[in-house]
C-alpha cells in the first residue's frame, strides 16, 4: 500500500524524463508504448487459449450508470429511431427497429487516448495541445490503437491478493506490491502486456449501489483506490503497453482539487494508454480458479476519428 | 450469381419453417446461432493464429460517412466537452480534453441484434414485437451478443473468386456460389463459425466516392451486391453463427421498395446476427497472399442495454 | 383547496363528454381550443400594454436543472462545436464560435402538444394515438400553437392570494378557488385568454434546491400543488384557450403511481396545451405591485415538426 | 445594390472605431444594442398591433434543413422517448408520448449571440475570446436578449423595392439602398427597433429546391444576397437594436473563403445581435397590401446558457 506523495506536481516532474518514450518511436506515430506488441508477441498471447472461455469485460451500456446522477459525464443515452409499432398492423412491408445512442466517450468502459491528457502544453511525442480542438484531436486521437491493441493480458488481483473485497478509498498500488501479486500469482509480466489491475471497486459497488463514490467530475475527486505514481517505473521497466482497472481513473484517488499524476506521466510521457471501468470480477474469478493469470487479450475500442477516448468492450479468452 | 426472386416474401414463407431455430435452443435465451460457439469452438479458432497480424474491420467513426447526406441516419457526430485551451496558460492544475460521441447504431460498422427485425408481429424465439418499444429491445437486445461473439472466423472472397473488384450492383451470392467459393479457397467452414462475405462494394466506394449507391434510408434501397436468399439454407446446414458483410445490409439489394428477406430469415427465424459495413479488404489480400482465409475472429459488440444493434470493431487475428 | 379525487380515472369519464370540443372546430385542424384567439382578441390583448415593461417566463436553460438527476428527462446538454480556440493565434480569417443542444422537449420551460397525452386509444379530434410514432406526431404537433399563441394572458397568483411562500405538497387548485382569486384581483378572464396560474413552487424550489420534489419521472410522481380536475369546468366555461403553471406537470399531483386526469381532459378532450416550468415570481411581483393582473402573451413554443411538445420562452408586456 | 469590398479585413479596421459601442453602455452588461430597447420603445410598438394578425417567422424544425447534406451544421434532431405504443392495449394508467431534440443552435431560424463572434481576440466589450470554452460562454452568452428582445419591428422589404422575387446571388445591400427602401415604404427606423430585411431568398429556396446555394459551412461560403458592410454606419445611425435576414448569414456572401465582415462589426463592436433564417414573406405580403411595415415584435430566443445563439420563433404582430 502506497500514500498519495504530498506533491504529485513534483512527482511528475521528477519521473517525467526517466519515464519518457517521446524518442523510443516516432514521435508522431500516435501509438505510443501500443508499439510494444508485435506480432510475435499475438502468437505468444494465442497460447494463453486453453480452455476456451470468454469474458466481456465493457459494463453494460445504460443510461444511469456508473457516472452517479449529475456527475458530468454522459451516461449512454439510448433512443429508438423506429419502431415495430410504426407500421400499420395491415402492413406487408419489412418490420424492422432501429436506435440511436449518444453518450460521453468516456463514461462507460474505454480508453483514454493519448491525447485525453496534456503536461506544460504538450501531449505525447511532445505535440502541441493546440492540436486537439473542437474538430477532436488532429494527433494522437484513438484510433491507432483501435487498429492495434491485440496482445496477452495479465491480470493483477490485487484485492485477492490483500485477502479483501476492495482497497480501502484513496489507497495506492504501488511498485513493490504490484511485483509482489505478480509474483503470489506466478505469472510474469512481460514487453508488451497489457496489465488489468484489480481493486474490487466496480464489482462492490455495482452490489451497495453507492456510484457518488465511485465517479465523480467536479471541483472534488472521488476517494477511490487505485494505481499509485510508484507503480510507473515497474511497468515501464517491464514493458507493460496498456494498463486498465475496475475503477473510474486507473490512478489512486483521494477527494479533493483534481490531481491525475498517474494520468500526466502514463499519457504523456510513457505513451501508455488507459482502460477505465472495466469489469473484472468474472475473469478473476477464473484466474484464482486455475491460478492462470495470463490471457489472449482482445482490446481494441472503436476507431472514432479525432477521439481522445474510445469506447471498448474489452474480451479475455483463457 | 443469382437472381432477386420476384416475391421475396414467398420465399420467406417457404424457408422460415425449414430455416426456423426457434426450438433448437430456449426460445428466450436471446443467443440464437450463437449458441454455436463453444469453448471448444475458440480453441479452434485460436489455432488460426499463426503470424499474429491483426486486422481491425470497424469502418472508421466519422460525421460524413458512410451514409450519404440526407440518408436517414445519423453518422457518428463528435463533440468536445472538455479541451486544454480551457484552461488558463498559467493554470497548474491538471489539463484534459473530453469528448462526447451521438450516432445512429446502424451507422457504422455493426451487428444487427436478433431484435432488428420482426416478421408477422414476432422476433427471434416468437417473442412479440411490442417488446422492442422507446425504452429499448426488452428482449433480445445485443447484449448476449458482446458478451459471447469470439469464434473462428472465415472469409469468403467472392469479388476475388469472381476475378473483380467488386460485384455488380444488385447481384446476389447464392449458396452454389457460396460452396464454390470456399472450396476453391481450401476452406472448410464449420458449425459455430462466423462467416465474412466480401464482395469488394466498401473498399470501391472509398475510393469512387459514390456513398448515395452505397447506402439508402428512404423510400427506395439502394442497388448492392450481397448475399442472395437461397445461401441461408447452406448457412443453417453448415451451421454458421453469424454472417458480416462489406456493404450496407449484408443482403443483396436490388434498388426500389424496400424488401429484407434475408434479415427476415436470418434474424427472426435462423436467430443469426448480421454484420454490416464491415472493412475486409486487408484481410483479403492477406488471406489471398498465404492462402489461409480462416482466423481468430473477436467480434463482440458493446453491450448496449435494449440495443437493436451494436456498433463494433471487428477484430481478425491471422 | 380540494382534494385529489379517489378515483381520477372516474373523473375523467365523468367529465369527457361535458368538456369535449372535439365537434366545436375542425377535428384535424390541430389547433384545439387555440382557436379562440382571434385578431381581435390581439388588439384587446395589446391594450394590456401599459408600463412596457416585459417578463420572460422560461427557465434557464441548463444541464442540471430543473429535472433532479436521475428522473429521466434529459436536461439540456450545451456543447461547443466551435471555438476561439481553434484558430491559431495567427490566423487572419474569421474566427467565431459554435454550439449545439440536446435535451428532452419536455424539460424546461414548454407546451405538451396536443399529441403529448392519450386516453382510450386516442388523442384531441377523436384521431388514433397510432399517428404518434417513432417519426413524431403526423397529427396535433405542437406547429400550430408555434404559428397562433399569442393573446391576452391573466394570471392567477393563488400562492399570493393564499398569503404563503407556496402551496402546501399536493394541494389542488379547484375551480371555486380559481374564481375567488380572479375576482379578488379584479380581473376578467375572458374567451382566449391564456391563463397563468402561480403556486410559488418553481420559485421556492429555485431557493430551497429540493428539485427531487419538484419533478420526477419513474414509478412515482412527485407531491407537488397544481391545478385540480375541478377547475377544468371553469376553463371551459370561461373559454380559456392554454393554461401554464410554475410547476412540473400543471396538475396537482401526490405521489405514488402515475395518474394525469388533467392532462387527460385538458389535451385530448378540451383541446387545451398545458404550459409547465414557468417563472412566474417576477411577473406576479409587478401584477400585485399595480393590482394589474391582465398582460400580452406571446408564448409561441418552437415549430418543432411531429413534436409533442415545444420548448418555448414565453413572454408577458404589462 | 453595393459590391463586396476587395479587402473586407480593412473596412472591418476602418468602421471599427467609428461605429463601436463598447463605451455607450457597461462594458460587461452582455446586453450591447439591445440597451436601447426602453419600456416606452415598447409602449411605441404596441402601438403598432391594429388588426391583431400575427406573423410566426420561425422556419420548421425539421432533420433535413435548412442546412444542406453535409454542410456542417446539425439540422434539428427529433426522436422520440416515449410512445403510446410503448403502453400494452390493456392498460388503465395514463398513456403519453415524450420527446427529445437534438440541433444546432446555429441550425434554423436563430440570433447569433454577442460571443458568436471575435475579432483580434476579442468580442464586444473589449472582452477576451478565452471567455468562451467548452462550457459555452461564460461572457456575452445569449440569456440577455432572451430576457429583453421585445420591441418595435421594421421590415425593409428589399426585393418587393428592386420588383425581383429574389436579389442576385453575393449581391449587398448597402446604406443608401437601404435608406432608399425605407423612404418609398414611407416607414421611419427609430432608435431601438429590429430592423428585418427581406432579400426573398429563403422563400425561394423553399419552392426551388436549391439548399446548397442558402447554406454552406465549410471551405467555401455560399454566394448570396445579403446586408452590405456599408449599410451598418446607417444601422449605427438610426439606432437599430437588431437587425435579422431572411438567408443564412444576415450579410451578402460571395463564395470563396469565410470572410464575415457584417459579424464582425455588427457582433463585436456595435454589440448588436443578427437574426439568420427568418421566415419574412407572409409578413411582407401583409405589410405590402396596407403600407404599413412597422409591427410589434417579440424576439426573444431560448435562454440558453452559455449559448453563442439561440434558437427563436420570432413573432409579428401587425
Amino acid at each position: 500500500m502506497t500514500d498519495l506523495t504530498p506533491d504529485p506536481a513534483a512527482l511528475v516532474t521528477e519521473l517525467a524524463d526517466r519515464l519518457c518514450n517521446w524518442d523510443r518511436w516516432a514521435r508522431d506515430d500516435g501509438v505510443g508504448a501500443l508499439n510494444l506488441i508485435t506480432e510475435a508477441k499475438r502468437i505468444e498471447a494465442s497460447a494463453c487459449i486453453r480452455s476456451g472461455a470468454t469474458f466481456s469485460l465493457g459494463f453494460e451500456l445504460r443510461p444511469d450508470l456508473p457516472q452517479p446522477p449529475g456527475s458530468g459525464r454522459l451516461n449512454p443515452v439510448h433512443v429508438m429511431t423506429e419502431l415495430p409499432s410504426d407500421a400499420p398492423p395491415s402492413s406487408d412491408g419489412p418490420v424492422s427497429a432501429d436506435d440511436m445512442l449518444t453518450m460521453a466517450v468516456h463514461a462507460a468502459t474505454h480508453w483514454d487516448a493519448l491525447s485525453h491528457f496534456f503536461h506544460r502544453g504538450r501531449m505525447y511525442g511532445g505535440i502541441s495541445a493546440a492540436e486537439v480542438t473542437t474538430q477532436g484531436a488532429a494527433r494522437n486521437d484513438i484510433v491507432p490503437a483501435a487498429r492495434r491493441l491485440v496482445t496477452r493480458g495479465v491480470l493483477a488481483d490485487v484485492a485477492r491478493h490483500r485477502g479483501v473485497e476492495v482497497l480501502a478509498p484513496g489507497e495506492g498500488i504501488g511498485g513493490d506490491e504490484l511485483r509482489e501479486v505478480l509474483e503470489a500469482q506466478g505469472v510474469e509480466v512481460r514487453e508488451g502486456d497489457a496489465l488489468l489491475v484489480r481493486t474490487g471497486l466496480l464489482g462492490t459497488t455495482k452490489v451497495s449501489g453507492r456510484w457518488s463514490e465511485f465517479a465523480q467530475c467536479g471541483p472534488n475527486l472521488p476517494n477511490t483506490p487505485g494505481v499509485a505514481v510508484d507503480a510507473l517505473p515497474l511497468l515501464h521497466e517491464l514493458g507493460v503497453c496498456a494498463i486498465a482497472c475496475d475503477n473510474w481513473a486507473v490512478e489512486q484517488l483521494a477527494g479533493g482539487p483534481p490531481s491525475f499524476p498517474v494520468h500526466e506521466l502514463s499519457l504523456v510521457y510513457m505513451g501508455m494508454v488507459l482502460g477505465e471501468n472495466f469489469e473484472l470480477d468474472a475473469l478473476a474469478e477464473a484466474c484464482a480458479g486455475d491460478r492462470r493469470y495470463d490471457f489472449f487479450f482482445a482490446g481494441a475500442p472503436l476507431p472514432l476519428r479525432g477521439g481522445v477516448g474510445g469506447p471498448v468492450n474489452p474480451i479475455a479468452v483463457r
